[in-house]
């Protein structure tokens, strides 16, 4: 059943050590199909260069196996909780690549310095608050998802996708695994320079605001101007 | 037309992820026929993987397409402009590298330090003034090419073939495509090593001039003597 | 003699240059066979890529050289103490891998910053104290040994299968050579990362005890859910 | 003539990108024939795919070109004034490797912090004085040999075979070219860990002078027990 996304989900999966964006088995992405209301996501701990395409295992939105002989990965809960919240995105990532994941256990979210950034993401990648024991202590997977959602109740994720769980690391997403994968390579540029910035001038401040718009919606929204028509 | 240009600049941009300086299709890279007036240049937002010397496009020097099916690289109006600004040049490059984006983003020159920047850059590689409000909001592209001019106002581009656009990234040109590339190289090093430098010493000033100057010109004026006899 | 643990330790060896932790030949990894008492350990000074199964020398629990032509690591006296001390553990793993051992040579130990480091390491990995002028003037290797187990006094080394040599570089372990090489990439990786993290918030703190439990436990130990059931 | 130095003095260099120090023609190694009092040493700005041993320039002491077609590396008079006054020395290399040129810039020597620095240099990495105008405008790469000369008055360049000229670059030496190249290596890894190294502790110090002598003296010198019986 729906082998062409479990192929997409497998591809999107590979891309990631290829990217040098994930050390052993520390990723994972998945994507959905919202007809169906079915996600394929990569299985728990499973070697990616020996990973097929129907190792990936498909879920419901309530996180419960479909099909698939393999346990889901260990975090599937919190990319349940991201589409059953953010309706327009159709992929999920995550990774623990470097440079993010450094913001993610500093506490701080990336300002937008510069077009880099503007390009992806239209302001500042926040960094959500610190879990409480509770949320900790049970269902700490789907908890993890509650809290990057409460980071976006005033900010539209089809506009900053991409998140910095405190202590944690990155997740991204987008309208499709691939693309979620796309904005995890993105997000580790911006998180190097962002760094590397801040070290230069520590007193430095986010870019205009006139100039981020400037980048995001050439790219992005009605009046976009950047690639081939399509 | 134009054939040998364009797979001069077809190879200048393919050299740009080999050097680690792209990450998808985040550069280009033009050159120039300075008797025809016509720029061959990178097209849109296409992978660098599937790209052919046939995909570039030729503009001519107010920016009009004049050959090709594919529209030109986003950024072709700051080429342009550059190409009109500055006579003696025939190759114009940007990247997103991260170094070198790190001080632009930061919105610091980089000093000579050493003799790696002396070799190929005479004095401080500047940053621009920020962009007004009214530059980006019109012709952005076309008005990056005038901070970058108004920068150049008294400096010579043929001894300082680099520039950093405040809150985005570098510029580099050079007598042709492939050494506008090899200069982008070239700053993403000079730029690596001045912020390890700064870190290790807050204090360091650039380098004595007569050191600057001994370096320049042993590569570049009549009295060169680096390299074999052409 | 032991030629399938013989196997398994080249093959650990081989690992640290393809996961770009050694240069030359600074590092070694071995594995012990309990029942026999026989470590198989790496020979000193032999290049990585001429490096063969029967090249591995067969020391006991007191360093002897049971079997082999070559010399073992000069390391190897390390080893064999941490075998000593340590009875659950498989294999032993040393490197000057590049993040890590900054830390070594600060001085200072890797705090918990965050969930890549708690998936493997239940706290902070220690730094040893410096070593005495007649540690370091008699029987050096074995006294380094005798430092790290003094440091794990108080700390459980199935729960931190590492340590930084103060002033040298890190030690790593685990069940066996490929476990002990395994816990010398995330090391690496969770420096790298620790280091960026105190640039980017210098007051940053070790991460909630909760959080630290949540990521070992979910891997390690009786409830453990990570991965696939073997 | 001497074809197996120049040999040898080809694969020294092109060891040089392969270990990532040098970017385009940015580095040079030489070995001499101490009998014939003869060195053979790169062209200068040849690229390092089309080299072959042949385009090898072979000078004197006086750094008179005595065989080759090519004009030797604009650096060889630094190459001559070290083999004249390190007699101990059989190959010179010169890099403007990333992090050891980050040193130079800073104008700062690499206090030995760690191990990794005694195995094999005795002692702080000295940095040069800054050359004088003088020195500068006439001679230059002649003169780069004297400040180089003028540290080691108090210095002995068989135990810290690596200094770091000023403004500039390092240059390292040993007993043939391989080992120069080599010490290059060494000299990188080395000043990468001492950069964070310093950067994680300000206040850091230079290691034990007790463990500096074990670590170098286990590999040099009369006790040596590092490494194979040869």
């Amino acid at each position: 059943m729906l082998e062409q996304l479990k192929q997409a989900v497998l591809e999107a999966n590979l891309e990631l050590p290829v990217r040098g964006l994930v050390t052993y088995t520390w990723g994972n992405a998945s994507g959905i199909d919202r007809e169906k209301g079915l996600i394929a996501i990569k299985p728990s701990g499973v070697d990616y260069d020996v990973m097929k395409a129907e190792d990936m295992v498909l879920i419901d939105l309530t996180g419960k196996v479909v099909e698939g002989d393999l346990k889901p990965s260990s975090d599937a809960p919190t990319h349940v909780a991201l589409y059953n919240a953010f309706p327009d995105i159709g992929g999920v990532c995550h990774t623990h690549s470097r440079w993010a994941t450094s913001f993610a256990q500093a506490g701080m979210g990336i300002p937008a310095y510069g077009t880099t950034h503007a390009d992806y993401f239209y302001g500042e990648i926040p960094c959500t608050r610190e879990m409480t024991r509770a949320e900790i202590e049970s269902a700490y997977e789907a908890n993890t998802g509650v809290v990057i959602i409460e980071t976006f109740k005033e900010l539209n994720p089809n506009y900053i996708p991409a998140v910095l769980v405190k202590n944690h690391a990155p997740f991204t997403w987008g309208k499709n695994a691939a693309e979620a994968v796309h904005n995890s390579v993105v997000l580790e540029e911006v998180a190097m320079m962002a760094i590397q910035c801040k070290q230069l001038n520590p007193a430095v401040t986010a870019m205009p605001q006139v100039l981020l718009d400037k980048h995001f919606l050439r790219k992005h929204g009605a009046g976009a101007y950047y690639g081939q028509k399509k």
